[in-house]
C-alpha cells in the first residue's frame, strides 16, 4: 500500500508548458496527487486553473507565503511534502529556502537559484533539515542516459579520457538579429534575465550530463561566449574547454543561434576501451562504439540493460517513450526518497548537482570576462 | 470549468503494461478521474491493487456485472462515464455489449471482438444509444501520423496510387522454434487465441494505418500466411495484397518472426505528386518526398503542421513524445466527443475501425485457407 | 606480374553512364586495358568518342560483327579476351551468342536476354567453350552484401526462414501519369520493350539480391503488378510472394512509381537466430540483428567482417565507397576468372543467375496474366 | 579530342592506399596516363610494381631526382606535365620545389610541408612558373561539400555566424595506451613526425573544410591540445576556438582517440537565415536547416543542385559515389586547370588551401605551448 506523496506547485498554471510536464510527471507512476497550489500571482486565476483541471481549490492559496504558513498549520498527514517550484527564475530561491527551512521536500526546475552564492544558501538550508531536493536536469530521466551512467561506472569503456557535449537550439534567431527586439526583450536584459543567457539556461544541462554520465567532476574550464552584435550583452552561444582529472579533457559547446538546431543536446565520451554517443532528440538510441568490433546500438527495455536503466522504461522495446517519461522518472525516484525506500543515486540530480551547476555558470562568466582565461570551480 | 469525466477500468491491475499505458494517457491532459473499477477477477488483487495506487477502494467492484449493476444505482452525474476494457480478448464483446447498452461509453483495447459477427452486434448496440466507442489503435495518436493524413486530405502527395505497411515483430521466434513451447502456449492455440496470431494482434494496426492515414478503404485482400511449422496451426506470420480504388493497389505486410524486429509499424504512401514515410520506432520524423525536390523531414510542434497534428503535441519542437503521449491524444479525443465538443474525427479510431479491422482478420484468414486468392472485404 | 585484361566494350559510348561507370570500374585495380570497342552504331561517332577518351582507333570496329571477326585474325595474345556489351537489351542476345561460340568471355549488362529461351540458347553455347560470362548485378558487389552472403553461409544468422527485399524508384511518375507520354515512350511500348518494364528492370536484381544472399532458390512466385491505367500496357509496379525452400517464404517488391524513391533496393533477412539488414543508397552499414542481444552496424574494412567482403574495400573504415567500387569489384573478380586464379564463387554473378533472372522474370507475368497464382520457376 | 594528361607519379606504390586512391581517380574521367613513376625508393620494387600494374617500365626512374631531369630531355609533348607526390610527408617540399621550378604541375598529399616556412617557399616558386598545385584535400571533391559552397556563396543561409567542425578517429588508442609502442612509434616522435600529430594530420582538414565552405577566413585561433600522457610528446587530441571576421566564431575539433569514430569529418554552418550539416562518413546527404521551415535533405545528382556539385557526380540519384569520386573530381578539376580550360575555383584546393594550412598547424602548436592563448593567422 503506497499512498500518495501530497505535492504542491507553485506556477505552471494556464497554457504552461513546464506545468504540464509535471503534472503528466509526477502522476505517470500513480506516485503523486497535487493537494495545494499557487499556480498563478493572480490568485483568480489559479483559482480557475485549478477549477480547470478539476481539482479542489480549498488549497489554492492566495500567494507562496500562506501556503507555507497554511499547509504548517495541517496535521502533519495531511500536509504538502513536496513542492515543485516552477516559477520564474528569481523567485526560485526565496521560495527553496523558505521551503527547506520548514521541512517542506523540494523539486525545483533550473536554473536553480540566480547566482551561486544563493545555492550555497539552500545546500546549508537544506543540510539542516534533511529534506530532499531535486533539480530537474531532466535528461538525466532518460533510460539510455542513465545506461551511459551505469556502463561507465561498470567499466565499459575504460577510462574515460575525452568527453564532447553540446546544447545547441536555433530559437534565438528570430530575436537576436532584429535590432529593436533584442534591445527590448526581458531574455536579453541583463538586468531581468541575470547574467547569462545561453550558459544559464541550457549550457548547465550540458554541463550536468557530463558529470552525471561519467561520475567525473568539471575541475576548471576556459569559456568563450559569442554576443553577435555589439549592442547585444548576453551570450547567445558559448564554447567551454573543459579540464577533469589529470589529462581528462572535454568540450561544453551551447548555442541558441545555431541555426534549425531545435533541441540539440548530443553527448559523445569516448574511454580507452570504448566510446558512447546518445542524442536527446533520438533519445531511445545509445551507440556504443569500439575501434575494432562493430558499433552496438543499445535501445531501452532490453534484458541487456542495467537495473538503473531498466526501471526507467515503462514498455517493452520498440515502444518509444520520451520527455514526459523521462520527467516522470524523475519524480519515481524522488518519491522513494521521500518514503525513505532505496534508491539508485541515478534516479534524480541531488543539491549538488544544483549548487555544481551555479558555480559553473558563473565560472564560465568569469572566464569569458577576463578574455578566455582558465578559471577552477569552487 | 471542466468537471473530470468518471473512468471505469477494466482489467490492467497488477503489472500490466496496458493498465498503466492507459492510466497515465487518462491523466495526461487533466481530463479523467478514475472512480471504479474491476482490475482483477480476483476482488482481493483488485482492491490491494487499488490501494497500491491509492485510490479509493469502495468502487472497486468484485466482478463485471456488478459494476455495471452498482454504476447504474448511482446518480447519472456521479456515475462511471467511460469504461476503458483491458481485459483478456474474449471478453471484449461482452463487456462491450452490456456497456453500450446501458449507455457507458467505451475505449476497447484491441482485438475488438473475436468475430465479425460480435463487431457488428457491438455496432448495432451503439447505433442505439450513441455512445461513444473507441478502439485503441495507438498508433494513431502520433502528431506525425495524424499529419499525413491531414496532409493527404488536402491533396500534398496528389492522388494516393500505392500504399505500403508493415508490421514487424520478431518476438515469437523465442517459442515458435522449440517444438515444446510452440505446441502449449496459449497464444498459438487457435482454442484459446482465436483464428488468428500474427495478423489479429499487429497486421491490424496496419490495416487500420492504411485507412486512416489515406481516408480510403480497403476493398480486397490476397493473404498469405507463414506458420513455419507444420504442427503449428496459427500464422506468425503474413503478406497481404490489397485492393483499394480503381488502380490503387498496396501491401501489408505483419510478422511476429522478423528477427530482432522490435514493433517495426512502419507506412509508405506514394502519391502522384509526392510521397510519404513514416516509422513507429522513430515517431517524431516524417519524410516528405518528391521526385525532383529535396526530402523533407517534418517535425512535431512546428508551425508547419496542421491543427490536428499540433493537438498531439504539447512541447516545443526537439522535445521528443511518445507512445504514452500518442495515447493521452486518443483520450483527450474521446473527452471532448463525451463532452459533446466539437473534435477532428481523426482524433480517435470510432467504432466503423473497430468494425471494419475485424472483417480484415477474417477475410485474410479465409484468402488464405483457401489458397491465397481474393476475397472481398464486406 | 600481371598482365593487363584485354577488354572490348559494346556500346557505352558519348555520356552513357552505363560506358563511364564500366570504363571507371574496370581501371580500378589496374586489371583491364581497353583495346577495342565498337561505342556507337555510327561509326564515325564511335571513332570520335574513342578520341575523346583517347584511346587507339585502330581496334574501333565499325560494327559488332567485324569486331569479332577482326579481332579473331589477331594472335591469341593480343586479342580481345572480354566484351562487355553495354548496348541496348534485344542485341545483348546476338552479341554474347556470337561471343561465347568464339571463345571470348562476356560481361552483361541486364536484363540478360529478352527471353528465358534465349538465356538457355546462351547458357548452352557458354558450357561448350567454358568461357566466362558474368551478369552485372553490380549491388552484390558491396562489401556489405558479400559480408551478408558470408554470414548467412557460416549460420550467422541460423536457418533463414524469411526474405524482404524491395526496390523502389519512382521516376517513371512524371511519364506515367501523361497520357500522351505514357502512349509514346519506348519504355512503355511493350513491341519495344519487351514483356516488362518494371520487373525485368529492377524486380530482377531484388530477385537476385535474395538468391545472392540466402544462398537459397526461389521456387515458385505469386505476382500482381500494377499498370496504373487501363491504356498502360506494362508494369510500373508489382508485388510477388516467393516460395522458397518448406516454408521459407518470402517477398520481392519492385516499384517505378513509388514517389520520392530514387534507387530503394533494400533486403531484410530474417533467420531463426538472428536477421540482417541492408539497404542500397547506404551501402556501408549492415544491420545485424537480434531479439535479445543489441543491434549491430557492421561497416566495411574492420577485420571482423569476412574475406569476401575485406576483398572489396579499398581503404580503411570510414572512407566510403560506393557503386563504382561495387562495379569495381565485379571486374576484379572476373580477371581472376580469366587468369585463371582461385576465386570466390561470390565474386561476380555468373551464367546461372542470368538465367534464373529471366525464368523470374517470365515467371512473374505468366502469374499476373493468369490472376496473380502460383507459377513454378523451371 | 581530349589528349591525356601525362601523368607521374611519386611514391605510391606496393598496397599503398593512398597509391590505388590516386591511380583510380586519375582513371575516372578518362583524362590521365602514368607514363612516369618513383612508386618506390628501391628501383628494383618500383620496377615490379609497375609490372604488376602493368605499364611500360622505361620511364620509372630509379629516383625523383633522374625523373625530373630524363623527363626534362624528352621534348614538351611527351613530357610528364603533372607529378601527384603521395611519398612520405617531408619529401614533399623538395620535390614540389623541384617541380615547380622546372614547369611541372604538382598534385600534392597533404600535410604540404613539414613547415610554415617551406610552403612560403613553394608558393614562391609557384608564382614564377604559374605552375598549377593542387593539394589534396579530397573531402572538398564529394558533390554535397561542393553544394555547400555554393549555396552560402549565393546566401541561401544568409549571413554565416557560427562554425563547427570535428574530425574524430579513434586508431591512435591502440597505440596511445601502450607505454612501449608510444614511445617507440615513428608517429609520435616529433623529431620524425614533425610538430603536430593529429592537427597536421586531420585537423587541418578540418581548418580547410571550414575556409572552402564558408568562403571565410579564420584569422586568430586558441588551442588546447591534449597528449593523454606525461611522456607523450605529440598531440593525440585537440580543441580550437576560431575567429573569423567579427562576432563569426567557430569550434575546430580534432582527435585520435575519439574511441570508435573512423573517420569522422563532420562539419555544422550556421547563418542568419539557415544551417547546413554534412558528414564524411556519410557524404551524400546534405541537410538544409531552418528554424521555421521542414529540414531539408539535399542529395547529389538532383537538378536542384548547382552546377559546381553536379560537375561532382556522375550517376543519377540514388547510386551513392565515395571517395573514390571525390578525388576523381579534383584530378578533374585540375584536368581542367592543365589543359586551360575553364573552371570553378572550387574544384580544387589551391596553393593558398596549401599555405593557410600550414599556419594553421603552426599556430594552434603556438597557442598550445603558449597556454591556450589567442594566436593570429599570418
Amino acid at each position: 500500500m503506497a499512498k500518495k506523496i501530497r505535492l504542491g506547485i507553485l506556477g505552471g498554471g494556464g497554457d504552461s508548458l513546464i506545468g504540464i510536464l509535471h503534472r503528466v510527471a509526477s502522476q505517470m507512476y500513480d506516485n503523486y496527487e497535487i493537494v495545494g497550489a499557487v499556480f498563478n500571482p493572480n490568485h483568480e486565476e489559479s483559482l480557475a486553473f485549478a477549477r480547470e483541471i478539476d481539482i479542489p481549490t480549498n488549497r489554492i492559496y492566495k500567494d507562496f507565503d500562506t501556503l507555507v504558513e497554511e499547509e504548517l498549520k495541517l496535521p502533519k498527514e495531511e500536509r504538502i511534502q513536496v513542492c515543485s517550484i516552477l516559477t520564474p527564475n528569481f523567485l526560485h530561491f526565496p521560495m527553496a529556502k523558505k521551503l527547506l527551512e520548514n521541512g517542506f521536500h523540494v523539486i525545483c526546475e533550473k536554473p536553480f537559484t540566480t547566482t551561486y552564492e544563493e545555492a550555497l544558501v539552500l545546500q546549508e538550508a537544506q543540510a539542516k533539515t534533511n529534506a530532499i531536493l531535486a533539480i530537474t536536469h531532466t535528461y538525466t530521466g532518460y533510460p539510455m542516459v542513465r545506461q551511459m551512467r551505469e556502463m561507465i561506472k561498470a567499466g565499459a569503456i575504460g577510462k574515460v579520457h575525452k568527453v564532447d557535449v553540446r546544447y545547441y537550439q536555433g530559437w534565438i534567431n528570430s530575436i537576436i538579429h532584429d535590432k529593436e527586439k533584442r534591445s527590448t526583450v526581458w531574455r536579453l536584459d541583463p538586468k531581468k534575465a541575470g547574467i547569462s543567457s545561453c550558459i544559464a539556461d541550457i549550457g548547465v544541462h550540458a554541463f550536468n550530463m557530463v558529470e552525471y554520465t561519467t561520475g567525473l567532476r568539471i575541475k576548471s574550464i576556459l569559456a568563450d561566449f559569442n554576443y553577435l552584435y555589439d549592442d547585444n550583452q548576453m551570450d547567445v552561444d558559448g564554447t567551454i574547454l573543459v579540464r577533469m582529472d589529470k589529462h581528462v579533457k572535454g568540450i561544453v559547446r551551447a548555442s541558441q543561434v545555431a541555426t534549425g538546431e531545435e533541441n540539440g543536446l548530443a553527448i559523445a565520451i569516448y574511454g580507452d576501451k570504448g566510446g558512447l554517443r546518445w542524442e536527446q532528440e533520438n533519445p531511445n538510441y545509445l551507440k556504443v562504439q569500439s575501434d575494432t568490433e562493430p558499433l552496438q546500438i543499445f535501445k531501452p527495455g532490453h534484458a541487456y540493460n542495467s537495473e538503473l536503466s531498466l526501471d526507467g522504461t515503462k514498455l517493452p522495446p520498440g515502444h518509444p517513450e520520451g520527455i514526459f517519461d523521462a520527467m516522470g522518472n524523475i519524480y519515481k525516484g524522488v518519491a522513494r526518497a521521500i518514503r525513505g525506500e532505496e534508491y539508485n543515486d541515478g534516479e534524480f540530480p541531488p543539491m549538488l548537482d544544483a549548487v555544481r551547476g551555479m558555480d559553473f555558470i558563473e565560472s564560465t562568466v568569469e572566464s569569458n570576462k577576463k578574455g578566455n582565461v582558465w578559471v577552477d570551480l569552487k
